[in-house]
């Protein structure tokens, strides 16, 4: 009798804003490992705003996925089965791999995988929410590159999310100020109360590069941008000088993703489609006056660095000494984990969100 | 009446250790200032260990003075007297100017120059020692060149003295786990009582190599050195990963600079000079080996930068914070400023060396 389980799939590329059916749900056999391969039980799946570009047909900062793929994502889990050194039985893995209830891959070609702290001494979900790739992305993007000074003015956008809220306690462990955009009096207040923030500004709350001036009197050291287009160009137009824009994510761009490659490749959107484009900058000059740089991040490049071996002893040290707080938004079932991708969108969820496929037992 | 006062005077070049009479006190009438010159009414001198390298006949990173010129030297003192736009009179006034009672300059041309808050809010002891010079020379060194993160591992040689005291407490506040090396007993305890360094190393209780190594079990992240010589080397043999190694002095050689210019160019010693020679680094390859940066910092090209005027604005909220502590050890009249010297590289003097020549009034 040979094990099957639930793989998501890729099925139809989102040309405009996400369908239904880009992903579709499959039953398969699970695979059994081959030489230098290992077999993981996933417990959680994780679910980011970078999962919807990846849906794409064109290539983002990784190639488009092919029809028929395993529907490429983060997930923590344990090895069930080794026939990799160095890769033992029970070892808590978190790579990025793809959305199923259990992935076959060897271990030395994901492009992002590390073995986690074990599990009765930091828990999956916090290996998964602030040790792995959001601790990585955030320490990488906030202290390596932002790099904000003590009594630095920071500000992060998305500051309530999963990687916003990380960068924000890090930027205050490097004794700057750190100011925090979310949406919403209860997320403003978490930012404050549950995450060390000195200001949280509500967006919801009327004109953006105003209230950024306001809670910025000598300007924009550092900014940690998660959302992009008007809230970018927001904090352009208060920039402190010689000050570092990082481009983490532009989330306020990802559901109109065809648009926006079209934007930028200076082509016009398909014939037929509605959507309206990514809106453009207009305080890029900022950046020009202030003597300030603007860079996009990604995590992979950091990954296998020297200095990223050095942050993953920090971030469990810090988690350890409860400096570096999460919050998660648990979903339960592989089924949740395809539609849960517009709950970013929408900003409807409460935490990182995960999707938990299994309980942990090794 | 012409109006007379003590100055120090260049009056033989050191091309050996420093002698008696490399600078003579002289009596000279007080200029009056021409157009766009002030005078300014020192209150105190200066003394630091890169007097000692001015004494010499060759460039060090300023040009050498020449025989006759006033002694060249930081100072700090009130404006008595302007003719240039934006230096009003009871301005307290810190610069590269020259050791003297009086002097008179265009502060447009003066290297290092800036106005300090007025003496009825922050000593002008308190600029000398922690906001003027050493304070940016240690933020410049420290934190925009030496960058720790937060539980990175920072070293600091000559840590009691008066600009590693300041590093170490920025690198405090930039959240990094601190160790300082010192001479003796009581300065190692200053280092940790004072300054709230986390580690002291007594440099003169045995071998420093090890000594570094048992407190610096990660190894170095940041070294930020004042000392040069074999303790250079022996903190080159224990860097971390990416490491960066700022140079931000090296007064182990000063005492014998024209041997150290000779160990540079590769020209020998002159004849008949029985000064022992600089000695050589046995661990630069730890930089290759550890992708390490090593870079010799000075706050010259720091200042006048854009980051410069926030470390100003920051320096002093730090210091009216409580966060940035010195010591200070003052001698009084003008004639003690050339003697004193030796002090600091005998390491007798007990915080930052200062001449008092005047009591400060407006």
């Amino acid at each position: 009798m040979t094990k099957t389980q639930k793989i998501w799939v890729m099925n139809r590329y989102a040309t405009g804003p996400m369908g239904d059916d880009n992903l579709v749900l499959r039953e398969e056999p699970v695979a059994e490992p081959k030489e230098g391969e290992i077999r993981v039980r996933n417990v959680y799946l994780s679910v980011d705003p970078t999962n919807g570009p990846w849906l794409s047909p064109n290539p983002t900062y990784l190639p488009p996925m092919a029809i028929g793929d395993p529907a490429r994502g983060f997930v923590i889990g344990v090895i069930e089965k080794s026939r990799a050194k160095g890769w033992a039985e029970g070892d808590v893995v978190f790579g990025l791999m793809y959305w199923a209830e259990y992935c076959v891959v060897d271990p030395e070609k994901v492009i992002f995988m590390m073995k986690m702290p074990p599990a009765d001494d930091v828990s999956l979900e916090a290996s998964m929410c602030a040790l792995s790739m959001l601790g990585h992305t955030a320490y990488y993007g906030m202290l390596v590159k932002g790099r904000p000074l003590p009594s630095e003015t920071v500000l992060v956008s998305g500051a309530a999310g999963a990687t916003g809220s990380l960068a924000g306690q890090m930027a205050k462990l490097a004794g700057a100020r750190v100011v925090g955009i979310a949406g919403g009096e209860a997320k403003c207040r978490t930012l404050i109360e549950e995450f060390g923030f000195d200001a949280a500004i509500d967006y919801k709350k009327g004109e953006l590069t105003q209230a950024i001036a306001a809670a910025c009197p000598n300007g924009v050291d550092v900014f940690f941008d998660n959302i992009g287009g008007p809230t970018l160009d927001a904090a352009l137009a208060n920039l402190a000088d010689v000050a570092r824009v990082v481009m983490c994510g532009s989330i306020s761009s990802y559901s109109n993703l065809h648009d926006a490659r079209a934007a930028v490749s200076g082509t016009t959107a398909a014939a037929g489609q509605q959507a309206p484009a990514i809106p453009s900058l207009k305080n890029t000059l900022g950046i020009f006056f202030r003597k300030a740089t603007m860079e996009g991040i990604l995590v992979f490049d950091f990954f296998g660095s020297r200095q990223q071996k050095k942050c993953a002893r920090h971030l469990v040290q810090w988690y350890r000494e409860g400096k570096l707080r999460y919050r998660s938004h648990i979903l339960d079932g592989i089924e949740s984990a395809f539609p849960a991708i517009r709950m970013l969108y929408s900003g409807d969820n409460q935490g990182k969100l995960l999707v938990r496929v299994a309980d942990f037992a090794r």
